[in-house]
């Protein structure tokens, strides 16, 4: 049995307690869920006191599972005012695991306006005052702390848009060469971090070894049945050289890569932001590729991304990322997106609902698109808190509002991810349904839209399969597994095995697939009745109406799924 | 029967029909929420092409029945994204009814940004494109289209801040004077018309008669029954000798005025924005009170508020707006405040929702409660469109997102009028429960609560008069009477009597007391299933959490009255 630890910032005050058995083998996002579930009241202010921040590692993560290092953050969102798992790697997750926390819980909030820091180590935990790095950006902030505490700890932190209680507000988590690069990003877990003030906490592992399973034989089989699927996996493959940027060509080719703000499928000038590109210019200027930047990696889809001197700007620039300040904003220069994905990391704030507020704002003219200074300039005016970064930070659905503008891509007010839901059917139904909002990862439904299973611009079988994949990547991130293991695992056999057997082993039980599917169906139905409770109605589960309207170039196709059966997706 | 004149903004096309049977015997605010209800989709953009904006006057409005000058303004508003009914005075319901007209229905959207302004007189409807007046603010727009089209017109328009299409965006109407002074404020009607590009509607009524019942005997001794009961009511004399801020005192005496952004429920310097206060500066002054600004108004609650020299700065300085610019900001100074006044009616904006909006941001440390200038300032930003005028022009709810408040005092995301529900439960029912939002107008229970019938600081009764006046005030906004014809209808015999029979005159029906309130279930039915359609829930209609764990000063109470007894309101 792990332990939790509970901050009451009121008191200033962290203690430890033993799990409680209601929260027994439960992790990751399972553990995130249902703790909100239970103790938030769904209506309450997001940045109110009686919101809480969970962080929770996955069930494997401590381990020496390959690419087990995923760390979940849950909260009631200050974007979509719905529950929120917000996933993260680099290697915070896993030294949490190392030390037998199961989760941290942030609870009310402090009396004044000053700042804390949480100290985990094998001694205890330690709220410590740190109004001197007020105001700091994530990467001088993760300097500071490393050269105070050791290089090796791993450090959550937020920005200067988590101080500033903005929706987009990220929970920073350093990855393997210790930058402050990989994000809990969406729903806006760093702005109620903010709120509680607490700018960062320190994880130093040191002493600790492994978390061993209960079954350590059979859990090293499983381990070693997961790696060959992982390594025997085409799609990995082609992430470990190019990242998942790869997918920069392949969705564009499908016509569903979202162009100036939503308006078309299709970005002409597409080969100057490739995977491809990206490649060749990193390897020209000595950039990383096939980098691991999370603790038990073995995928390395990470990368360095440096400048024409071969100096550091960010790591690791995502598809997502090169979407969303990319083709979104008619931008066809990978320099001023690995600038913007800086900037986000430094100020912490989520790429992709940042990205997609600048296209709302491009689209009711306040630049033109295409303006890659300009976005920066934006970006910066975030990370300074000018009024125009306020609204901008608070997100697209904000943006719009303020902005008066109508084709606003969120629902739940979440931005869309890189998938126009027109030119992928699939998408368009995780982003309607899913209880958190518009994200992608919660029910990531490419392959089964253009690998040929189901036809990305009809409706057919995308309810059902969408369903499905919900619920098995609501039970992946309570594995602590990362989302490129769900192909591998459920795709072969072997890696399916291996995973049922980890899980067994580090608990100790039987664990079967319909143990699995039961998971992902619990943590779902958590998440849903919470969102209920918040007052959604089907009404949330639905896309704005301009993607049913506007048909999308190039393959001029809307959004056909119909409401009814939208709202089967929920009947499990 | 009469007709609609339907305006298609996308072929630049008004049409006359004759008023279907459907929407027979409907006026006022019953005609708007149903043909909103019937016609628009709930889930509609509110300011994409489904949404209408729909004008009618009461039923008795273009009669010679005293105070039936009202008009009320539906849509399906930006600020709630729910049902809107907004309701005003001045001259152009009046001169509406006597062309006839009852309803102007504005439809879909313009192909290009120009402006275009509706023409209606008894030769018909004309859009007429209006370029050259694009920003214009409403003093500057209604002299120049009074000039051009003739000083007795009545004329409804927008200001910058429908142009911009933000969400407190009112819709304009001149007063007697020719001043467009008066607004159907809440909601912002004045962002759906500015998305329809229609800057102004110019109503010139020369050659036609009132509007004559089909009883006419019967219907002027109704009138004559009404004009007794409204002369010969206590209150409504105070608002002849005072004006609205009567209530200043007497609110503020009763715990119940928020102050500082509803920190407080008592105003220390009261005095000096006191309606008597404000009696013995405009007589110094040469101001006036007493002043009529409606059409047949026999009550005469309006004044004109004059500076130290005598000139003009606005009409009428209403205890709304002496709250929201005054107490809620800390300010004791009536000449900013009706200077605030004058700057809303000039841009076209929520007197009530922007300052509230500033006094959340107030209270977020932009700008330090008292601070009577900085406040004006702001208002000019709005009025400009700067980033930081737009955050405050879209509302309190949106500001206190973009700032990271926790104590934002709205009910659908608008903001609560001049009554803390903590002094006065009864007003917090209706800013509950009603579909409006936190609309104080469309349930009264102020005399309620302080003259004895229910302790204002319990919850005892509460819901079960709340919902008698939400539905007897449903019912008036039918009528065209304004809403202090309520009191002296409701509490004199003779009064009811007489405006039931105007009715029936007005219809050459049997009007009873029974069809009154039918009316009323009926309009608040219909507004309740339209937000149920948009996607509210029982949750939607919850105070914000902190008043019930914050008790006001001076009397320390917390809002008491418990979710299911709330949930009790519809239950008729």
């Amino acid at each position: 049995m792990g332990k939790i630890v509970r901050v009451d910032m009121s008191e200033g005050k962290a203690r430890l307690e033993e799990t409680p058995k209601s929260y027994a083998n439960l992790a990751g996002r399972g553990l995130t869920s249902m703790i909100v579930g239970s103790e938030v009241p769904a209506r309450c202010h997001a940045l109110g006191r009686r919101n809480k921040l969970v962080i929770a590692p996955g069930a494997l993560t401590g381990t020496g599972a390959p690419n087990s290092g995923r760390l979940s953050i849950g909260c009631k969102s200050p974007l979509t005012e719905g529950i929120k798992e917000s996933n993260v790697g680099g290697t915070p997750g896993h030294q949490l695991g190392r030390l037998g926390i199961d989760a941290v819980v942030l609870e009310s909030l402090p009396q004044g306006d000053g700042l804390h820091l949480l100290h985990l180590s094998k001694r205890g935990a330690e709220l410590i005052p740190c109004g001197e790095y007020k105001g700091l950006k994530n990467y001088e902030l993760v300097k500071k702390l490393q050269d105070r505490f050791g290089s090796k700890t791993s450090i959550l932190s937020i920005g200067p848009v988590g101080e500033m209680k903005l929706s987009t507000a990220t929970v920073a988590a350093t990855d393997t060469s210790g930058f402050p690069c990989r994000h809990a990003a969406r729903g806006g877990p760093g702005a109620v971090m903010g709120s509680k003030g607490l700018k960062a906490v320190v994880i130093d592992d040191e002493g600790t070894a492994r978390v061993s399973a209960a079954d350590p034989e059979k859990f090293k089989t499983g381990a070693r049945r997961c790696t060959r699927a992982f390594k025997g996996n085409a799609f990995t493959q082609r992430l470990k050289d190019y990242g998942t940027s790869i997918l920069v060509k392949g969705i564009n080719s499908a016509g569903a890569f979202p162009t100036r703000n939503f308006r078309e499928g299709y970005f002409k000038e597409v080969d100057r932001i490739s995977g491809e590109h990206m490649k060749e210019l990193l390897a020209a200027r000595g950039g990383k590729q096939s980098h691991a930047g999370c603790s038990t990696c073995i995928i390395r889809c990470s990368n360095v991304y440096v400048d024409e001197q071969g100096s550091y700007i960010t790591s690791s620039l995502e598809y997502e990322t090169i979407w969303a300040h990319g083709a979104n904003l008619g931008v066809a220069d990978l320099d001023s997106i690995a600038w913007a994905d800086r900037l986000c990391d430094d100020y912490g704030m989520d790429t992709m609902e940042i990205g997609a507020a600048i296209g709302v704002a491009m689209d009711a003219g306040l630049k033109p698109f295409g303006d890659s200074q300009g976005a920066l300039e934006l970006l910066k005016e975030v990370g300074e808190g000018t009024p125009l970064g306020r609204i901008l930070g608070s997100g697209s659905w904000i943006t719009g509002k303020v902005f008066g503008a109508t084709r606003v891509p969120t629902v739940k007010r979440q931005a869309m991810a890189a998938y126009d839901p027109r030119g992928l059917h699939g998408m368009g139904v995780t982003y309607a349904t899913s209880p958190m909002g518009a994200d992608h990862t919660a029910g990531v439904m490419v392959h089964q839209n253009l690998d040929g299973e189901l036809d990305p611009h009809k409706p057919d079988g995308q309810v059902d399969t969408c369903r499905q994949v919900q619920i098995r990547l609501a039970a992946v991130d309570c594995t602590g597994l990362c989302l490129f293991a769900n192909r591998p695992i459920f795709l072969n056999p072997e890696g399916l095995q291996g995973m049922l057997e980890m899980m067994g082993a580090r608990y100790g039980v039987v664990y079967t697939l319909d143990d699995f599917f039961a998971l992902g169906r619990k943590v779902l139905r958590t998440e849903r009745e919470f969102n209920l409770a918040a007052g959604m109605t089907r009404a949330d589960d639905r896309l704005p109406e301009f993607f049913k309207e506007e048909k999308i170039p190039p393959h001029n196709v809307a959004f056909t799924v119909e409401d009814e059966d939208l709202d089967r997706l929920f009947e499990f």
